[in-house]
């Protein structure tokens, strides 16, 4: 098969650890900053799906403010008292996580092999900007997609087909990349050439299908170019 | 506000209890029985979202199987081994979940004032038949509508026009009743009426909408009617 013609990322998860909000959250609220984290990701994650399903959209409220709510749920949901000065540190902390490590290299040598790189990501454009601009990624990637332009998340088909339209190729000589087992698992379904990178060393869905590859750290992107 | 003309239940989780089949998971994974059936019932409702957002619900699946793919991913994340005969006693737990005890005397008082009852559910046919069955409750019901028809899981308009096409009354002359946090929202913002049974004491979501009323347990269904 031939080498994919570019390389298209999730952005929170896979470029950008979500879980790196977990250490202001113990300092501000000992012995529950994983809990807080994990159900932060959780709630905000299953918000997208909710405006996205519910109505054909029509309930669509950007991620930085699914992000807000889910934080507010998570804490409500664990009997910690979100004070604003609370809010305002964790949501900053949100909007400058922590890159993976490896994501630099991947990109640059994906860069000097001529490949088109992006993000294709559920963040809006100005959490993108801001995230891409705090991990120094801006002079490595192509196009930097926000699903907010139609207004409906991943794993709408709306969504994955921005990435398509950015990069005009077809789905299937485009690699599409996630930690999130979902993710990758719908960006097969909808045609993509897939690598699901397992950090966490999880299962994959249940649903019958399989992404293209799995890996566990983006170094594994590299494989298809071999 | 004149009473509403009939009233639709939520299935799983509201007119039967999902984390019934806690029990017999502890008996067969001692100490791990609450960590798997509410992770079980989460990826059971998650994959609903995967199936019905993705590609227009072309990777649709009855809800039977979403249920078995949520179990076999809950034993696989938490190192279980769901064995043939483990997956067949816990499915076959889900097939006669217990019905919330105050269940019959509501849908009764409801008969007796001639207000039109029903379910409505991501339950497939066969599974929400043998369910009332199970519970007694079949006399007492007038619609049991699954979504499998449209082949489209809550939260998706589609499904709860099913409500809307079975009753022959607008949304806004009709209650809906869920304890799912999620349900009661989208019914909402869908049109219905809604009541929010909060029998867990945790949050509402934190989207913006409030359901018509909250209360604690199906009882509180009666109320409307005063």
């Amino acid at each position: 098969m031939d080498h994919p013609k570019a390389v298209l990322f999730d952005a929170y998860g896979t470029l950008f650890d979500v879980y790196s909000v977990g250490l202001l959250a113990e300092q501000l609220f000992p012995g529950q900053g994983q809990a807080l984290s994990v159900l932060w990701r959780d709630k905000q994650i299953e918000y997208t799906r909710l405006v996205t399903t519910s109505n054909d959209g029509a309930h669509y409220q950007p991620f930085w403010d699914l992000t807000r709510a889910g934080l507010r749920y998570a804490c409500k949901r664990l009997g910690l008292e979100l004070t604003d000065e609370r809010e305002l540190r964790l949501m900053n902390q949100y909007r400058h996580l922590s890159a993976f490590p490896e994501n630099r290299e991947v990109l640059q040598v994906l860069r000097t092999r001529g490949i088109t790189t992006g993000i294709l990501s559920n963040g809006d454009p100005q959490m993108l900007g801001i995230a891409v601009r705090s991990a120094e990624l801006d002079g490595l990637l192509d196009h930097v997609i926000s699903v907010d332009s139609v207004r409906k998340y991943k794993t709408h088909p709306d969504a994955y087909r921005l990435g398509v339209q950015a990069v005009k190729k077809p789905a299937a000589q485009i690699l599409f990349v996630s930690c999130n087992a979902w993710d990758a698992l719908a960006a097969t379904w909808f045609g993509y050439r897939t690598l699901w990178v397992n950090r966490y060393g999880v299962p994959f869905e249940e649903l019958g299908t399989q992404p293209t590859r799995i890996g566990t750290s983006l170094d594994d992107v590299l494989a298809f170019f071999d």
